[in-house]
C-alpha cells in the first residue's frame, strides 16, 4: 500500500518539486516528509506557509484515500500556523476520523524537525471526497 | 504600494520557485498570477491543488498587509476547492472583509484562466495578524 | 419559493426557539433574519457566537438548498466573527459560488442592525450537501 | 475552576436556553453536555446543526480560556457534520493544541450519546483570542 502511494506521490510534478516523501499510507494514518531546503522559504528563512498548506493538503487528501479505498480528490481544508517552521525537515501526519460512503474527514499536523525535536507548526482538518468512477471508454 | 509588494514577494524564494507574479495590492485588493507550468501539477494534469493554497494563502496575506499597513503572517484560512485547474494561468484576487487593530480577515477568489477566459476554481477565507514590532536591538 | 422555504424553516424547532425568520429565497441568494432578545445573549450583553453560528449555518444551508434545488444538510463551514453584535436585529445573508451536481459551495454575511444602520459581524464560508433521494419505500 | 467555569456559562442567556451544562473544565481539556430536547431539533428529528455548533463554539472558547487563563473570546473556527445527532445527549471535548501570548488554537470532537454509546458527529478547530484588558476606569 505504502508502494502505491509512493508512485502516486511520484506523478505528481509539484511534489516532486516541493520534495516530498511518502513515510508512512496505511488505514490508520499517512506521513509525509519534506526536506526544508531554501527554495521552500519565505523572506524571514522560516518554511514558506504555502509550503506547510500543501504538505497540509496532501497528507489529508492520502489519509481520505487511505480511509476510502479508491482515488479522491482534497474538497476543502483548513489550517491554522501556530509557529513558524525552522529547522531540518517538514513532518505532516494525518488521518481519518471519519469515513463515509463517498468522504473522509480528516486531521492532520504538521511539525518541524530541528536537531531530532519535532514540534508542531501547523494542524489541519479538511474533507477528502472519493472521485467519480471513470466513464467507460466503451 | 505595488513595487514595495513585489519586493516582499520577490524575497521569497518558494514563491519565485512557483513563479508568481503580484499585479494589483493597493487597499482595495491584492491580484497574484502564476503561469502554469508542468512542474505546478498533479498526476491528472491539472495544477496541483497545495499550488492553489499557496496562491490563496499569500494573496491573503498580501490583502491583510494592504490593510493593516504592515508586516503581516497569515494566522490561518480555509479554501474550498471547485473545479479542476486546466489552462494558461492562474489569478488569485483578495481583499480585506474587516480590519481591525491587530488582525483583518479577508477573501480570495483563485480563478483559472484559459484562452483568455477565467473560471473560478477556489475560495478562500482567512486571518492575517499583524506582526509584533520587532524588539528594539540597542 | 420563498413560502417553501419559510415552511422549512418553521419545521425546525430550533429555528422557532431561536425566533430566525426567512426574508428572501431565491437561486440568487438567501436571507434570515434574527430579532436580538436577551436570551440569544452571552454575559456581556453581546449577541452570543452561537446564534451567529446557526444563522450563517442557516443561511448556507438555504443557499445551497435554492442552488441545488433539492433536500440538503450542511457538510461544513468555517465562520470568522469580527465585531461584537449588539442592536435589534441579525440579518445573515448567503449565496453559492458554486453549485456543482453534488454539493454546492456557498458564503454568507451577517450583519447586526442597530437603529436602522447594518453593522458587519461575522463572515462563513462552507459546503452544503444534496441529500441522497430517499429510498423508494415500494 | 470548574466552579468558575460553570458560573460563565450560567451567565450565558443564550447557554441557558440551549440546556448545556459543563462537566470539566481545566487546562487539560473542557467537556460540555447538553440534554437533548426536541427544542433542539431540526425538521428530520436530528439535532439541529447549530446546536452542534454552538455547543463546539462554547467548547473550544472554555478550552482556549483554560489555555490562557483569561477572559477570552471564539476569534474563528471551523465545523465538520460527519453524522445525524439522534440520542439522548450532546457532549463536546474540547482541548488547547497551542497556546501562545494572544491565542490559543483548539480542536473539538462532538458526540452524540444514544443509549449510552457515545458516536462522533462533528469535530471542530479553530482560535481562541484573548480579551483585551479592560480601559482602566480612572
Amino acid at each position: 500500500m505504502l508502494q502505491h502511494g509512493r508512485q502516486a506521490l511520484e506523478s505528481q510534478p509539484f511534489s516532486k518539486l516541493v520534495g516530498a516523501m511518502l513515510t508512512r499510507f496505511d488505514t490508520e494514518g499517512t506521513e509525509l516528509r519534506v526536506p526544508i531546503v531554501d527554495a521552500l522559504k519565505q523572506q524571514h528563512g522560516f518554511v514558506h506557509g504555502g509550503v506547510l498548506s500543501y504538505v497540509a493538503d496532501n497528507a489529508l487528501t492520502f489519509a481520505g484515500g487511505a480511509a476510502l479505498g479508491t482515488g479522491v480528490v482534497t474538497s476543502e481544508y483548513k489550517i491554522n500556523y501556530v509557529r513558524p517552521a525552522i529547522g531540518q525537515e517538514i513532518v505532516a501526519r494525518a488521518a481519518a476520523v471519519h469515513g463515509g460512503k463517498s468522504q473522509a474527514v480528516c486531521r492532520c499536523e504538521v511539525f518541524v524537525v530541528s536537531e531530532g525535536k519535532e514540534t508542531l507548526c501547523a494542524i489541519a482538518q479538511g474533507t477528502i471526497a472519493r472521485l467519480p468512477a471513470a466513464p467507460s471508454v466503451e
